[in-house]
C-alpha cells in the first residue's frame, strides 16, 4: 500500500485517535485528515478541531460535523421499521452508526483527494468489519488502514509512552487502565471489557452512564404518547419533532425511568462471543412503540414476513453489510409495509419498563366488527370456520390415514 | 353426520360446557363422555364430577385427570426451547395447551368407542382450530361437534334460560355478562372481549388475576438462580424440581412482581385482528432465562438458524399445528440444539420486569481467553481479521466497481 | 345474497360457462354480463359474443378482451423475476393468470354495476381460492358465485341434459366424457385428471397438445440468443419483441423441440395432492434464460436471498395470494435486484431440454482477472484465504474444544 | 507452527500433491503421512503407494483407502435427502467430498501422531475452505498447511522446475499448460479455468469425460426404474444395489444418455464468480427421482419447509460447513420427514435429458378418491371451500376496505 499518500480518519479527538492520528503521520508518511462527527455521543465535538490543529493538520482538512438527523433519520429509524434485534434482543446500537461514518469518510475522502481512510477500531472486534466493509461497498478501490491490528502499542503502557513521545497530551484519567470500554452514540451506549468480562457477574452499577437504576427511578408512572407516519416516529405527546429531537427526548425519558439496559452475551462475527452491557433508553421505548403501531395497522401476512426477515436483516447490520444488495432488498420490503403504519402509541414507563397500554390509528385494521363477542351483525359467519378447518386439515388426515400411528 | 353416537367432550364443569354436554344429549341425541383436565387453570377439578354425574354421565365415563406435568414437560418445555413468540411478543400459553387436551379427547374416544369429540370455542377463534387440527392429525375419521357454530344460543339470555329449562344450575355470578373472558392455565391467563375490545383503552385493573400491579410489587428486587439441562429448566435456586413444579414457583415470584403482562393486538389465524391482555408470569421469566443460558452455551449458527425458524414455528403452534410434520421436523432441529445448553442464569425480578444479570456454564463457548482486551497468549490474531475483511469483501467491490454509482 | 343483481361471469364461450351462464339467470335470477379475455390459450375468443348474445345477452354486457400483452408484461415477467417454481418445479402456469381475470372481473363489475362475480372453478381445485381471493382482496363488498359448489349438475349427463333443456348448443365433441382437463393460456398448457389419475402411468401422448415428443423432435440442435433487460426478456436472435411476442416465438421454437413438459405431483392449497402434466414450452426456455443472465450480473448476496425467498413467494402465487402484503413485500425486493440484469443468453434447444452454454452482460460482475489460474495481477491475495477462514473456523475450533466428541 | 513435526498430506499420486510432498519435506522439514483415498475419481489409487514409497515415505505412513461406499452412504445420500442445489442448480459435486477426506485426515493425524494436515488447493477458490472448516472443527488444535497459499511455485514452469530439480518424475502430458483443471469422485466431474475462463464461450467438448454428448446419445429412449427406502435409492430396475453401486449404474446410464450437463456461473464463498461445466451423471437422474418420490410420499407440510430450508443447507455444503451445528439441525428436520419415502420412480432417460414419467409408494398420501373428477363418495365436501376461502380473504377483505385504492 505504498502508493497512499493521504488518508481520512475517523477522529474522536480522544487520546487513542490522537496517537493514531500522530503514528500515520509519523510511521506512514500520510497526510491526515480528521473527521469528527456528532452521532449523539454527548461529548462535545469542537474541541477536536483544536487538537487536530495542534498535530499540524490544515483547517481545509479537518471535517467536524453534526450528523445526528441523518444518523437517526436515514440509519436508525429505517432500522427500526424492521424491528430489528440481533439475537432476540439487541437493538444494534453500534452496528447502525458503523456505515454512516465510513459513508462520510469515503466522501470526504474524494473530496479532499485521499487514496484511505484509518479508523481506530480493533482487530478483536465487529467495527473494524462494519467500517471496511462499508467503504469497500463505497468505494471499491479506497485502501485502509487500521493501525490497531499493524502496530505494537497494544498495551496502555506502551501506547501512552509513545504519545508522550510525541507530544500528545495525556489526560489524567487515561493514564491507568480504563475498568471497561464504551462507545456511544444518540441511540445507545455500550460497555464492554475488564469488569464485564465474566458474564456470571452482574454489571456493577458505575458502568451505566445513560439510564438511572430501575430501582432509583421515579415511584410514579409515566405515560407518554407517541406518533407514528409511515412507520416513523413523529411527536412525542403531540409535539411533532424531528427524528433525532424525538429520540432525543425520548433518551431522557428511558434514562429518567431506568430503562434499556441489556445484558448480554452475543455472537460477534468474528466468531468469538463477547458479553457487552448496553443502555438503549429511548430505542428501547421506541422499539415497543413501533411495534404497538404496527399490531394494528399491518395485515397479518405483512407482519408476518416482517418477522421472519427480521433475524437476517438484524445480522446483516450487525455484521457490517448494511451497504449490501441484500440489505437494500430487505429494506425494500419493509418499507413497502409502512405505508399505512400511521397513528398513536401510548406507554407507561416505570422502574426499568415499558409497557404499551394503548394504540389508535387512522389506518387500522382492528374491526370491533367481527371481534366481538356480542352480535356481529353477520360481519363474520362462524359456519366458515368449518370449512377453513376441514380444508386445513385435509392434507393432516390423509397423513394420519396412511400412518395411524399415534 | 347421523353416526355418531357418543361423544368426548372437553368438560370444565363450568355453566357454558354444561349446556353444552345437556345440549349434546338432548338435541343430538348423543351418549356424553366427559373429560376434565387439571392444566394449572387454578380451579378445582374435582367438582366437574360431581355436576357430570348430576347430568345422569356414568362413572366410566367421566375423566378427571391432572395433566400439569406433561403439559409442562411435552409441551411448554419443548416450545420454550425454540423461544417462541408468537408476533413478537405472545408466549403462546393458550395456544399450547389444546394439543394436549385435544390427544387426551382423542384417546378417551378410542378408549370409550366413541365416534367424535365436542368442544367449547366459538367460531371467531383460534381454539376451534387449533382444537380440532389435532384431533383430524391423530384420528383422521374422528368427528368433531362444535356447538358454538352451530345451536341458536349466541345470546346469553339464551344461553341461561336453556340452562334452566335443563335443569342446569347457574350460579349467580354468571347470570350477568362477564366483562372479559378468560382462559388459564398453568402457563398463563388470557383476558379478551368486552371491556378490552378498544386497543387504545389501558386495560382496567380488575381484568389481572395472575400478577400483582408493577405498581403494586415491592419495593426489594429479588435474585433468582435457574438451573437448565439440555435446554429445559431443572432447578429454582440451587433445588431441583420437576417440570410443573418449577414453573408453578416461577408463577409466584412473577405474580408478587408484577411480571409477564402482556397487551397485544394479534392476528387471529381465521384473519382477523384482537385484542388481548396475557399474564403469564413464570413464563416471561423462563423465556428470559433460557435465551441467557443459549447466550453462552449455543454457537453463534445454531443460535441464528433457531431465530430463523422461530416465527415460523411459533406461528404453527399459533395455528394449530402442533401435531404436523413441519413443527416436528422443526423441534428436531431445534431439540439437537439443546444437547448442551446446561448451566444456571441469575435473573433480578423487580416491578414488573425481569433482569438478566448473570449466566455460567460446565459448557460454557464463552472464551475469555479470546475476547480478552488483555494480553490474550496467540489465543486470536488479529491479522486474520484483515483477510476475512477483504474476502467478505470482494464481492462488495466487483459490485461497487461495476455500478461506480453510490 | 339475496342482494345480488347482476354478476360478471368469466366467460370461455364453451359449453361449461354457457350453461353456467344461464343457470345464472334461470336459477338464480340475475343479469349475466360476461368476460371473455384471450390469454393466448389459442381459440378464438370472438365466437365468444355470438353465444352470449344468443343468450340474450345485451352487447354492452359482453366483454371481449386481448390481454395478452398485460398477462405477459404483468404478471408472468414479474414472476419469472423471482425464478419461481413451486415445489421445486411448476412453473406456475395457470396459478398466475388467475389474477388477471380475477382483476378485470372485479373492474367490469364496477363499470356495469355488478355486484358480484362468477367462475366455473370447481370446490376441489386451486383455481376457485385464486379466483375468489384477488377478486376479494381487490373489492372486500364484491360476491362471488360459484356454481361448481352449489348446484346439482355434477354428472356429465345431467350438465348436457340442462343445456339440451335449456336451448345451449351441445358440441358434439362435448357429449362424451373428456378424458382429461385442461387449461390454457399463452404460458402453459395443464392436463389433469381421467387418464392422468394413477400417478404410475405414463402420459399417453395424445395427452400432449403444446410440444411435440422430444423422440420427434429435431436431430439438430438449435441456438438462440434471448436478451434481458432489467430482468425481463427484451429480444430474441438479436430482434426485440414485445413481452408477449417474445412468450409466443419461444414457445413455438419449445414446442418444436419438445421442450418444457412437466409430470408432477404436486400439493394442492385444499389440502390433496394432484397430478397434472405440464406443457410450458416457451417458459422453461425463458427460465433458463433468466437464471443465466443472473448468474453474471446478480451479486451473491442478491442472489442467495432471491433463493431463500423464492420457495414462499411461489407458494403465494399458487395458493392465490398475488394481491396481498406479503407477495407485493416480496416483489419489491425481488424488483430492486433486477436493475441490473441486463445483458444475452446463449441457449441449445435440442430434443426435449434447453441447455444454458453461454452468456454475457455489460454489467458483468465475472471477473476474469479475479478467478484467473494465471497471474492476475494482485486482483487477489491468496494470503487473505488465511485470515478469511480462521475467522470463519473460530466458532467452529471453540465448539470442537468444547466437544472433543467426534 | 515451528512446532510441527509430522503433516498428513491428501495426497492424489499426481504431480502437484508429489510436489508438494517433497516441498513439506525438504522445505519445511516435516515428516509427511500420505492419504490417497478412492472416492470413485476413476483413476487408479494404488500407484500413489509406489510413488509415495519412491519419496522415502514408510509403508506404515502411507493410507490408501476405497470409501466410496462411506461417501455415498453418509454424505451424497443425506445431501440429496434435501434435494440440495447450490444456485439453484448445482449438486455439490465437489463440495460434498471435501468434508469426508477433511475427516480422514484428521484421524490419521491422530493415529499417526501428526500435528497438521496439507492439502493441494489454491487460495482462490472454496476447497481450501472446505477442507479447512472441516478440519477445524474435528480438531480444533489441528494445524493446516497450504502450500499453494505460500509457496512461490505459482506458474507452471516453477513448478516442473523445481519437481525436476528434486527428483519427481514429471509425465510427458503434465509438461504443458492443461487446457482446463478438473476435479473427480464418484458423483461428478467438475471442470474450469482456462478455456473455460469466457462464459458467452461455449464449452468445447473435450472438456466432457463422463458423458457422451446428448447429440451423440441413442435414439432411443430408455426406461428405468429406481427404488427408494427412507429417503436413500436402494435399488435399480429391481436389483437392490448399495449405495455407491447404484450411484455407479446410474452414472453409465448417464453417460450413455448425454445427461448431467451443467454450465454455470456460481459465486465462490472468497467473494468471487467462476465458471464451471459439472457433469453429474447419476446424480440428475437420483435428484430428480428423489423429488419423484417425496411428491407422493410427503406432506405438503414437509415439503414445502423443506424447499425452503434448502437454499441455506445446500449453501452451508457449499461454503465447506458440513461440520457444524446449523447443518446437523437441519439435517435432523430433513432426515425426519425421510421415515416414509419408499417407493418406486421410474425415469425416461433420453438424449441429454432425463424425464419422470411415474411414480408409486406403498405411503403415498395421494388420494384418488380426493382429487376424482368422478363422484368421491364423500372423501371430499367442495362446501368446505367456501368457508376455507371466506376466511383465507377476511384478512384481505379486511386490507381492501381500509385501502379502497387499487
Amino acid at each position: 500500500m505504498s502508493e497512499i499518500k493521504r488518508v481520512v480518519l475517523a477522529y474522536s479527538g480522544g487520546l487513542d485517535t490522537s496517537v493514531i492520528a500522530k503514528w500515520l503521520e509519523t510511521e506512514r508518511g500520510l497526510e491526515v485528515v480528521t473527521f469528527t462527527a456528532d452521532l449523539g455521543q454527548g461529548e462535545e465535538i469542537e474541541p477536536a478541531r483544536e487538537k487536530a490543529r495542534a498535530m499540524g493538520i490544515p483547517d481545509k482538512h479537518i471535517y467536524i460535523e453534526d450528523v445526528r438527523e441523518e444518523f437517526v433519520r436515514d440509519y436508525v429509524f429505517p432500522m427500526f421499521r424492521a424491528n430489528a434485534r440481533y439475537e432476540g434482543d439487541y437493538l444494534l446500537g453500534t452496528s447502525i452508526a458503523r456505515p454512516l461514518i465510513s459513508k462520510r469518510l469515503v466522501e470526504i475522502a474524494h473530496e479532499t483527494g485521499a487514496d484511505a481512510i484509518a479508523h481506530g477500531a480493533t482487530g478483536k472486534g465487529n467495527d473494524q468489519v462494519r467500517f471496511e466493509l462499508s467503504a469497500y461497498a463505497l468505494d471499491p478501490d479506497i485502501k485502509v488502514i487500521a493501525p490497531w491490528r499493524e502496530w505494537d502499542l497494544t498495551s496502555r503502557t506502551a501506547l501512552i509512552a509513545w504519545a508522550e513521545a510525541h507530544q500528545i497530551a495525556v489526560p489524567k484519567d487515561k493514564r491507568g487502565e480504563a475498568p471497561f470500554s464504551t462507545d456511544a452514540n444518540l441511540l445507545h451506549t455500550s460497555s464492554e471489557g475488564k469488569v464485564l468480562e465474566d458474564p456470571w457477574e452482574e454489571t456493577p452499577e458505575y458502568v451505566f452512564s445513560r439510564t438511572v437504576s430501575p430501582l432509583e427511578a421515579p415511584d410514579e408512572p409515566e405515560y407518554i404518547e407517541i406518533g407514528f407516519e409511515k412507520g416513523d416516529g413523529v411527536s412525542l405527546n403531540g409535539k411533532a419533532m424531528s427524528p433525532a429531537t424525538l429520540l432525543t427526548e425520548l433518551n431522557e425519558l428511558g434514562r429518567k425511568h431506568g430503562i434499556g439496559r441489556l445484558d448480554l452475551v452475543e455472537n460477534r462475527f468474528v466468531g468469538m462471543k463477547s458479553r457487552g452491557m448496553y443502555e438503549t433508553p429511548g430505542g428501547t421505548i421506541y422499539a415497543i412503540a413501533h411495534r404497538g403501531i404496527e399490531q394494528v395497522t399491518l395485515d397479518r401476512g405483512a407482519a408476518h414476513l416482517k418477522d421472519e426477515l427480521m433475524p437476517r436483516y438484524a445480522e446483516l447490520i450487525y455484521n457490517g453489510f448494511w451497504f449490501s444488495p441484500e440489505r437494500e432488498m430487505l429494506q425494500a420490503a419493509i418499507d413497502l409495509s409502512q405505508e399505512k403504519v400511521n397513528g398513536t402509541v401510548r406507554i407507561m414507563l416505570y422502574k426499568g419498563a415499558a409497557h404499551l397500554v394503548g394504540r389508535k390509528s387512522p389506518n387500522s385494521l382492528y374491526s370491533e366488527a367481527h371481534v366481538t363477542f356480542e352480535d356481529d351483525a353477520g360481519a363474520y359467519d362462524q359456519q366458515d370456520a368449518e370449512g377453513f378447518i376441514k380444508l386445513n386439515a385435509l392434507r393432516l388426515r390423509l397423513l394420519a390415514a396412511r400412518d395411524r400411528k399415534r
